[in-house]
């Protein structure tokens, strides 16, 4: 099955039946997810895996009572960092060192062009930089669900800051940004035979030959 | 091929060989990307597919040089509508009501939630809304390029302002946000062998049981 086959297949689910996903699916998409890029490759986000019960019956009531969150099988937040600090480019050029095997010396141009790039930007241009990056692993974590033939539900529609206090996210220096349901389509979800709607191939691309 | 390892063939290419990929492969990365998800269906966005040299070679002046942009085979500018009005809204929904055979009047509860969300948001909350949607749609790109082992490079370092200018995006209500140089790796690429950099795992995700 392709890609194009996969996305046609997927759609919103509105509800879902409960039911768990494998070990093994969950396993596939969170890699699938790792493996996205990101500009610089700096990854500059946390998502949390949440599949309490208590926990998801809290964000509902934050995430206008949408059934996914508590009827999907697990519960992706994508969070980002309250601020891109030098620490974190750190960590980042230290594991390019180890991974690569090369002296973190020998990555100071790189590491001078990331921190340059970053205190370019205001913290709120930091969050919206680092927002952007999340929604391409949002974009991938889609593609693989949809390989899997699992749902997902990506969900704007919550309060980040009561998710950020739910979730102690603030201790973490993190902040909510998009969320993502996987789980199955319940049979009750009426919009599951809905034909897709896409803007036509001539209204979205523009070519320039 | 599972898209976890077509993830872990990719890699951002920053010299490419000039060779052209196929129309039907052209054809298979534009309708994945076009499946994207996107924030209420809307896509906001306009992705300019450009092959043509000369408009290459001025946009490589505006965007630091880099080889990509006319080594690639195509280049494509993801670009936001500047200003979301409720004629967009309009098209989208009469769109909904063609493909799905129902009235534009049955529609009205959802048009105007798409309105309220729209008109709850500045100028600038507009196009940062926008800019996300556009990074899924890039997400899925870069996973459909994979697919097919074409080399798909993401580019944020250009000057978007010159890029509309040399386009003419002003003029049709578009700016230009981020763009993908796809095509086929060339073999003076240094970093076509380095071995991937990600973050592990336990560090990326936080699990909440």
């Amino acid at each position: 099955m392709s890609l194009v086959d996969s996305l046609n297949w997927r759609y919103a689910a509105k509800r879902m039946s409960g039911e768990k996903i494998s070990e093994t699916d969950l396993e596939s998409i969170l890699e699938a997810t790792r493996l996205s890029a990101s500009s610089m490759g700096l990854q500059p986000y946390t998502i949390m895996v949440i599949s309490n019960p208590e926990v998801r019956a809290k964000l509902q009531a934050a995430g206008y009572n949408q059934p996914q969150i508590v009827e999907s099988s697990h519960l992706l937040l994508f969070t980002v960092w309250d601020g891109i600090s030098e620490a974190h480019v750190d960590v980042y050029i230290r594991n390019i060192a180890q991974s690569r095997g090369v002296e973190v010396e020998d990555l100071k141009g790189f590491s001078d062009m990331i921190n340059g790039k970053i205190k370019s930007l205001t913290p709120h241009e930091q969050q919206e930089w680092a927002a952007r990056q999340v929604y391409i692993a949002l974009g991938t974590a889609l593609a693989a669900a949809a390989e899997l033939r699992i749902d997902a539900t990506p969900m704007e529609g919550f309060s980040p800051e009561k998710f950020d206090e739910i979730l102690g996210l603030k201790e973490k220096g993190l902040k909510s940004v998009v969320m993502m349901a996987i789980g199955y389509r319940s049979s009750e979800d009426t919009l599951a035979g809905a034909i897709k709607v896409r803007r036509q191939k001539e209204a979205l691309f523009s070519f320039v030959d």
